[in-house]
Order: C-alpha cells, then structure tokens, then sequence
C-alpha cells in the first residue's frame, strides 16, 4: 500500500477540518502530523518550507507539497477522482464549473465574515481575550446577507452546486459547525432552506469523524 | 463562427478585469456587457438572476452562467485548454494543483488587504469619501508581510507557480496595477524579485490590451 498522505495541523482549525472531510469523503487514508500553535510552531522555519505564510493546515502527498485548504481539497479530488465520493468536484467540467463558483463563494462571501464570528464568539473567550461588540455586529449583518443569498439558492436547489453535496458544500462545514454552537445559529435557523440543508450537510458521516477526530472521547476508566 | 462568450461588468472593477485579462490570454473572443453600477444596475432583479450577490462580473458561455471571478478563469482555461496561453493553468494536475495554491494565496491572503487599499486609496477620493487612515495603516502592513512571503518565493522561481507566467501571477494584476499607481507601489519596488515580477507580469501584452480597454484613447478631433 502507498505511504498515506500527510496533513499537517490541529484537527480544531477550520482549515484543517476542510480538508480532513475532504479526504474522508474521498476515502484516502492519511496521517494527520500534529503541529502546535500554541508553541508557535507553525512559524518557525522548518514549517515556513512547507507553508510560507506560517498558516495550518500543510500537505504532503509523494513529495508535492501543497498549501491552501481550498487548493488541497481540489487536488484532493481531481488526484482520486476514482475513489469515494466521486460527484465531490462534479464529473465534467460544467459540474466543475458550477462547484467551484459556489466554493469561491464560500472563500470569498462566507468565510470571512463567519471565521471573524467564530474567532470572537468561540476562541477569543477560550483564550481570555475581550470580544469586539462592533466587529461582531458588522459581520453578524454580512453573514446574514450571505445567508440570504443561500436560502433563495437553496429554495431552487437540494445543495449549493445542484441536487449533490459537493465540495462546495463541504467547504462550509467548520465555520458552519462552530457557529452553529453559539447565539449565531440563529442565523441558520431562521432561515428555511438553509436550516434544512445545514442538517443534511452536517449529518454526513464524514463530518461526524471528522467531529469525533475534534474531540477524542474521554479516557477509559483505569 | 461561435457567439462570442459575454462578460458582464465595467472594466475598471479590479474583478471584472480579472476575467478579462484571462480571456485575451486564451485567445478567447468576449462580449464586454455594461453594468452601470453608479445606477445600481448591479442589484436589480434581472442582473441578480445571473450574479445572485449583485457583484460585477457574471459571464455566460453557450447558455452557461457562471460568477466569481476566480472560477470563471479557471472554468476557461479549462475549457479552452487548447488555444491560447496553454500553460495559463498549468498541462497536468501537479502543475494545477502548484498555480491553485497561489492563485489561492492571491485570493485569501492577498486580495483582502489589497482591495482595501485600492478602495481607500484610488476609489474612495474620488469619490469623495473620506479615507481611513487606521484602516489603511493595518492592511498595509498586512500587504507588506505577504510580499515579504513573495519576495522569498521569486527569489526562488521566475514566476509564483514555477518557471512560467500562469493563473495566479494573473490573478494579481488588477489590484496590484491600481497600487502601483499610488504611494504604496512602494511595497512593491522596495523589495527585489518582487519589483522584477511586477514588472514582467505587468508588461504582457493582454494586461496592456486591458488597461487601453479601462481607459479608452481621446475622441479624435473632428
Ligand atoms: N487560507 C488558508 C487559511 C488558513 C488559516 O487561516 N489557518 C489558521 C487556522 S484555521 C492559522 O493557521 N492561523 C494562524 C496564523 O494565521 O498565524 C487556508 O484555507 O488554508
Ligand atoms: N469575489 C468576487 C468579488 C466581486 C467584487 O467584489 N466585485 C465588486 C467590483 S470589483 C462589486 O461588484 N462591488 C459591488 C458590491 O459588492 O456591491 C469575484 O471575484 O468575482
């Protein structure tokens, strides 16, 4: 059997989770290489080699190393296109064409917003760190704009891309799965189509590893 | 002869421009559609059916619509793989997956500070908004550590991806254009191999064609 690939990171960073359920989906095994951000590890130069912005998550696979989890998870699936999920990134290039729209949408319209909201609702008090009222209005007001857009999208479609979960749902899935454990649920909930479809994308079997991963279960008892 | 594929915006948008310098390298004839956005065009129902965020550019291709810029470079390279620039998005998945990190590094790390600063450096004067200077303060510092990342890199190879001019050099070139035209070129001409792919990249023909379409020549005296 092939050496697994590598993905370097902690399993609680949203951009390690993205590609941890990409690969999941796509059944190839890997070897998730711990790399501790709380040391700083992730800026020293050893790591700079393989990630030059000093960001997780890092990814080898037979020598290429790739960063960027949106690039990994791409390569991911054009690579193993043959194994598991195979409609993830679509089967010809108009399927392509129309997950990788909704994907950048994520890159672009989702995910800032909501990884400001999950750093400030969710680690900002883990880590003892003041909360910013204003930062957190303005891009609760961004995201619900987005969330608008998703639910007029879902109302015509099952998934983001047409009637399949694909990699541009999967995208969502961290960022979606944090704030889904705060007040900004509500922001999923209240909206039909997008509360529908958050409890079939969070429901794959894939992501709840990928959950479980996050969290170990608690040691047995002695 | 097929109908030429339609663009949909003006071409001073940093992202419309985007789709336009990815077109002239692949030799693939467009149809630059008008959106007047002062009129706000652009958040109208009709124009929403085709870009549902009311953002400039929507392309179509035999009856095909697709949105974000960036996934719509690489829906024509794909499609067009064979004319024009072939390398653009590289000939084989290793070469893909080398021009995704960048052109996602451009997207992720690049592009937030920098169209910032096109915003409050070139748009916002004119149009009469008053800048920020605390906010330009902060993303000028995270532009600098990302072409200190750069820098490293093209000292390294030629290009971001490798030997060649691909996707994700493209991908900088209209943000970068409008700094260069303002006091914070200077980040870009303080740092060695980043002053040098500046200048190649900004010196192919098709980005030359672009800017001669963003600004058209004086009317001819009668
Ligand atoms: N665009 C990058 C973002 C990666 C990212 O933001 N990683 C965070 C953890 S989720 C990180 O490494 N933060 C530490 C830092 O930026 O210094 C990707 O998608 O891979
Ligand atoms: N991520 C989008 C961004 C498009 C974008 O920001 N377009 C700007 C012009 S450069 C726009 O339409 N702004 C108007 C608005 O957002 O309301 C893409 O790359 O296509």
């Amino acid at each position: 059997m092939a050496a697994p690939v590598k993905l370097y990171g902690p399993p609680f960073s949203t951009a390690v989770a993205r590609v941890m359920v990409t690969l999941l989906e796509k059944d190839v095994p890997f070897q998730l290489l711990p790399v501790n951000m709380a040391k700083g590890e992730h800026k020293k130069p050893d790591y700079l080699k393989i990630q030059p912005f000093g960001q997780v998550p890092a990814f080898q696979d037979e020598g290429v190393t790739i960063f960027e989890s949106r690039a990994i998870s791409r390569y991911v699936c054009d690579k193993y296109a043959n194994q598991g999920n195979r409609g993830l990134f679509g089967t010809n290039p108009l399927e392509k064409a129309s997950i990788d729209q909704w994907l950048e949408a994520e890159g672009q319209n989702f995910n800032p917003p909501s990884s400001i909201l999950v750093f400030q609702l969710t680690f900002a008090p883990r880590m003892k760190i003041k909360q910013d009222e204003n930062l957190i209005e303005q891009n609760e007001a961004k995201l619900a704009s987005v969330l608008d857009v998703y639910d007029r999208r879902l109302n015509e479609s099952k998934y983001l891309a047409g009637d399949d979960f694909t990699l541009a749902d999967l995208s969502h899935l961290p960022n979606a799965q944090y704030l889904n454990g705060t007040d900004d649920g509500e922001l999923f909930r209240s909206r039909k189509n997008v509360e529908r479809w958050w409890g079939e994308v969070s429901s794959r079997e894939s992501w709840k590893k990928v959950l479980e991963m996050q969290s170990p279960p608690a040691p047995k008892k002695a």
